[in-house]
């Protein structure tokens, strides 16, 4: 068979040190006293970190950039448009005080990869592609995997228009106008008309499921669906010294039980699987002498499942009418995201077992609990993802790292996986 | 008996409509479009409250104002210094989006009956003093009865020159200068040496247990004791999607419960007359997708009784010790306020109510469970209140109000009070 022969080790070795000096050339911008990189959407160093990328594209490796109309970053050779292309890539912005490599690996890995091969010699059926996308981590214009969801049409331009930072008030257009895209070309002709051969991205796990048992890399088999609630409680804004217990409507005390029925649900042993987090809490008037009056939180309930979803909703829906009647408050839900699972292209996550046995490691599959740019990419074209260990799991924060050793075996699986796709894809 | 021959009716009756027509002019001040009044220390409003009582006192009662060197206003006649006066008063400002009354009212009931003795070319034994306190309510330099506390030394300058306001940064001297006092001045020659003979506040009673039995008023026996701690949760900040259940130290859950054991603990059946309350409560990250890290809250415990309240605060940390192994969490508690009760004096209240009395009401005592400058003064002088009935209890909200009826007789009730105090008190 023509692919067992292929799942062998290339002769092909990716350069790691150069690939760890990019990294670490990478990390400085934005970077805070903490050591956490702020590099969010439209901030100074998302400017920089596009203008790093740029340079190192065209005078490193001799390729042509086209920014489009969302300022997503695409690199290709000048002579290879993206048709039909293998593309390669992930994000360069951050969360505030994020880690070094969340993002930036994806992108500097397809960077080394596409270096290698060129000073192999290696001739590919498919043209090879590198992309950065804009903004996809949650940003304050509140739109995150926003290069992706504009390439895959989720958004339009009418719905882009009306964004605004809501610490600054400016707009998106001028924001993405000055990371050189241009909002009002939206649709431009779109990506589906380069017809992408494949997407791949490698990214840290962020979790601990690869450091807990030691292991480099994994294949992601789907992406969650992410359902997001934003629940207000409503109760009596009051003198906490002159209001008795008995003429009390604590909205906060309900929200306590909110928070707890969120997490008691999660815990239960059928809900393996299922992710359920209140990382929002905000209490009306806030002072210490006050009785809370209103408090609004946020619901983030994550699952590859849907019907374990449903049975998380159904308990919680139950939660809340219990702590409705026991305390005479109200509590609103509104639906504020339901973003279903996104299966990932079976012959891209087999090309990286593949690549992964024959370098040496386990066939891993794992579902990835993080949203991600290849979930929208999986709307346009086969995508998928190559998972590389998070030491302690952490992620989103300045401890988030992975050992170089590490992060070179994840890009050598990855260079071998897009030998094999270019044989294995058709034309 | 002298005093019971007093305790009847005066015919010194004061003019109730023109009360409420200064309480409806002051109200004016600050008010915002949500009805609710913006006065808060150091504010325009609070400036124009000052500018508007100077007129009023000067203009329409002939009277000597004098700013003190904190910017407490205080009105005597010109030919009677402080020297053994009864003084009466309260406070002009507010908490933001405030009520009507919540000072205003033993400000301008102070006033009237003032002005109703003078009409009636009353000659008292006592020379008779009114004053408006500042910065009586919580506020952004982060310190409440600042007035009194600063007149009781509680506060000294080399404290007072550290504050500065949490949002705008400007030092509390120079708000002070602009209000009309001088920080430098501190210590001026001591409010003890103006020998003032009884301080009397008339205030709403900011609870519903006079409006619950529909009775108007009644005599402050003691100002709660206030404990306060702020408390600092600590958990990991981790992603909300790929940190397995077992792997969370989540601090907001941990925060919740110790929201909810506050709670518990103030429910038990013998723990009547104590509140406790967490009014206050931030989330760091605070971010939809992030568990959260840290949980900053406050507790507010409130009793006249000093063995309830060890009580609670045993129980307190029996749950925080339940909640940090449970859990393997870590909460800190710093103490941040621990007011003891203050009794007020028993010749003032029984004055009160031999007054209520012979206006027809019953001799009802209550404890204050909010803070007052009455507190302080009680440090100074013999100091007392008179508590008037709040609608529903409401209060330090747009909807606090009183009836023109329970407010005509508290005034009432305070000026024969006033009139037997100054028989009944050396000179």
């Amino acid at each position: 068979m023509a692919d067992n022969a292929a799942a062998k080790k290339t002769s092909y070795r990716i350069n790691a040190s150069r690939l760890l000096d990019r990294l670490t050339a990478l990390r400085q911008l934005g970077r805070n006293a903490a050591g956490g990189i702020d590099r969010q959407l439209g901030s100074p160093a998302d400017s920089e970190a596009r203008k790093w990328l740029l340079d190192c594209w065209q005078k490193e490796l001799g390729l042509q950039v086209e920014c489009d109309a969302i300022a997503n970053l695409w690199g290709s050779l000048p002579d290879q448009p993206l048709q039909k292309a293998i593309v390669l890539g992930s994000h360069h912005d951050t969360v505030p005080s994020g880690g070094w490599l969340d993002g930036a690996l994806g992108v500097l890995m397809a960077t080394e990869i596409f270096q290698t091969l060129r000073e192999n010699g290696v001739k590919l059926r498919h043209p090879l592609g590198i992309v950065s996308f804009t903004g996809e981590e949650p940003n304050s214009f509140g739109v995150s995997t926003l290069g992706t969801k504009v390439l895959s049409r989720r958004l339009e331009r009418a719905a882009l228009e009306k964004l605004k930072d809501s610490r600054t008030g400016e707009s998106l257009a001028t924001a993405v106008t000055r990371l050189g895209g241009n909002i009002a070309a939206i649709p431009e002709p779109p990506l589906g008309s380069k017809d992408i051969a494949a997407f791949l991205e490698c990214h840290i796990e962020q979790g601990r499921r690869l450091f807990d048992v030691g292991e480099a890399v994994a294949a992601v088999t789907c992406i969650t669906g992410i359902y997001r609630e934003i629940i207000t409680v409503r109760g009596d804004a009051n003198h906490a010294g002159t209001t008795l217990p008995a003429h009390r409507r604590d909205a906060l005390a309900g929200a306590a039980e909110v928070v707890l029925a969120v997490e008691h649900i999660m815990r239960q042993p059928e809900m393996e699987g299922l992710t359920a987090t209140v990382g929002h809490l905000e209490v009306q008037p806030n002072a210490s002498n006050i009785i809370p009056g209103q408090v609004l939180l946020t619901l983030d309930l994550r699952t590859a499942q849907p019907a374990r979803r449903q049975l998380a909703l159904e308990r919680f829906t139950a939660a809340i009418e219990g702590i409705k009647a026991r305390r005479g408050i109200c509590i609103d839900r509104r639906l504020d995201l339901n973003q279903p699972e996104m299966p990932l292209d079976e012959t891209l996550i087999t090309a990286l077992e593949d690549s992964m046995a024959a370098n040496g490691h386990p066939r891993r599959r794992l579902v990835s609990m993080a949203g991600h740019d290849a979930a929208n990419m999986a709307r346009l074209t086969k995508s998928a993802m190559l998972f590389v260990q998070s030491i302690d799991g952490r992620s989103h924060c300045p401890q988030e790292d992975t050992n170089g050793v590490e992060i070179a075996q994840a890009a050598q699986v990855l260079l071998d996986a897009v030998l094999l796709l270019d044989r294995r894809l058709s034309l």
